[in-house]
């Protein structure tokens, strides 16, 4: 037991990443059951389709499971509301002011992580009062800090400026990289992009091939003038690339990312029209394999590269 | 003993990066010295100031150093003219093609390493010869790769395709950092920022201090036009921000960044107008400090990073 495994009484110090379109009731309980954190990613969810996730969660572990909630989700509120009701004991906060909810949070007993990626927003998220911070790293996917600081570099940064646990993110999909993250001296790993092609993701097996298929350099830190996000260079990719070589404006980026594009690309199959929103360490993952699998080797491998660490003193 | 101290005949699988300004005969044979292999820059130096730091360098230490040459050099031939006339033992190459000299170095018995930042180079460097690649990840300091590929995800990759011994780069600077490196399965780690700014660099102490005071956040891979450079964000980088903003050119840019920035901020310490080529790990550098106490600490953290380590067994 560590600080994170004891502070969200979960087995592993693995936090399964809550991916809009990929992670479901399905997976974030395939999470649970093995071990790891398991999170549903209110992200791509109505309000009342959360409420049916979280209840068919409940069902299907009864370990820890948490919700994660992009603070500029707009019917915020009442997912907030759902979140209460259901008797949500975990939730992970991304994308805005951990200062608006986590003293509400706080005062009915839920644990609360906030995503940042820079050591300002960690020191501001623990003045809030949450109990860990996930630091992300510039290679994870989808939406990313405008700071670029890469996860070798963010998770010293922000040991050296808070107190409260801390959780590395980005890059980070086998035994090797999960290893490496806790070098750094992270008491947790998020683990996003092998999740999100898992089989008991929600994205679509298009998506999932998509990727297993894709090689280093294959993604992109993009649509800066909006929110920076990592996705794949496909063909959507092309035309967000085609309007920045002519000059464009964010009123065209907007346009051309339009509504739905996530969704299209995920959880549709679109891999030509759709935003493929995943991160660098994909390049690394060769196959689409259960929770059971990913987890089972990576714990497997991660305590093979540790006896096989260098060690100054031979 | 691995592959790699084994290769290079050096105590420590540690290399101190050859960076133009810093990494004269000083910083190179104290490294050499303190066990790490010492490298010298010769992209900062005229093919006779090579010549003279390869002597001093050979008087100043017994053991192995090598010298690093950007094989965009102009002066290029009359540079590894003088490497095989001081029977250099051991070169690095970068930014550019590894074909053309590793064959005609092989042949004098000289020890290659090449620079590369994706897998496609990787495998190049390989069939090109060379016994060995430094994999140099999206947050290192100075010339950078185009695919933004993290130290994290690079060494992985990297690892996949190819069966020579691969050195990490981008991000180490502590005995964490090299311990998450060789979780990742590197075979050793080149180290630069810390030892750009160690009592040995050449580096004006005016850069050293504005160094040590930076944070996370602090430095950006710009001038993508030209070739990507990771620098600080000083005045200098605003300069360069402000050409971006009102729309620019490869020529502008060019103009702007003109002869002897690097030089101006790195070696006469005119951290205004100069530029500040320093990798993202610069941030959690706190001090300046001799070569020594660098690689003492770095060892002494790298094994106790690695006896704290989390175990799944415990």
């Amino acid at each position: 037991m560590n600080n994170i495994t004891g502070l969200l009484g979960i087995k592993y110090p693995i936090i399964q990443a809550g991916m809009v379109w990929c992670s479901g009731w399905k997976l974030a309980s395939a999470a649970s059951n093995n071990g790891a954190l398991g999170v549903l990613g209110a992200g791509s969810m109505y309000p009342e389709v959360l409420r049916e996730h979280i209840q068919k969660c409940k069902k299907a572990t009864k370990n820890p499971f948490a919700v994660n909630i992009p603070l500029f989700y707009p019917q915020i509120e009442e997912l907030f509301e759902i979140l209460f009701e259901e008797g949500v004991k975990v939730v992970i906060t991304s994308g805005g002011n951990p200062g608006l909810y986590t003293q509400k949070m706080k005062k009915l007993g839920i644990i609360v992580l906030h995503v940042i990626a820079n050591t300002k927003f960690a020191k501001k998220a623990e003045d809030a009062g949450v109990d860990a911070v996930i630091a992300e790293g510039f290679e994870a996917g989808g939406h990313n800090g405008r700071d670029e600081t890469t996860t070798m570099c963010l998770v010293p940064s922000i040991l050296q400026h808070v107190s409260i646990p801390v959780v590395a993110a980005g890059g980070i999909a086998t035994g090797e990289t999960m290893l490496a993250a806790m070098s750094l001296g992270a008491h947790g790993v998020q683990i996003g992009s092998r999740f999100a092609i898992s089989k008991e993701s929600s994205a679509h097996e298009l998506f999932k091939s998509y990727v297993v298929n894709s090689k280093d350099g294959d993604t992109v830190l993009t649509l800066k003038e909006l929110a920076p996000v990592r996705m794949l260079k496909n063909d959507f990719y092309q035309q967000v690339l085609a309007l920045y070589q002519k000059g464009t404006s964010r009123e065209e980026l907007s346009r051309l990312l339009g509504r739905g594009r996530i969704k299209k690309g995920i959880f549709e199959g679109d891999v030509h029209e759709g935003n493929l929103e995943i991160g660098q360490i994909s390049a690394v993952i060769q196959s689409v394999e259960s929770v059971a699998d990913i987890i089972r080797k990576i714990i497997t491998d991660y305590e093979s590269a540790k006896s096989n660490l260098f060690s100054f003193n031979d």
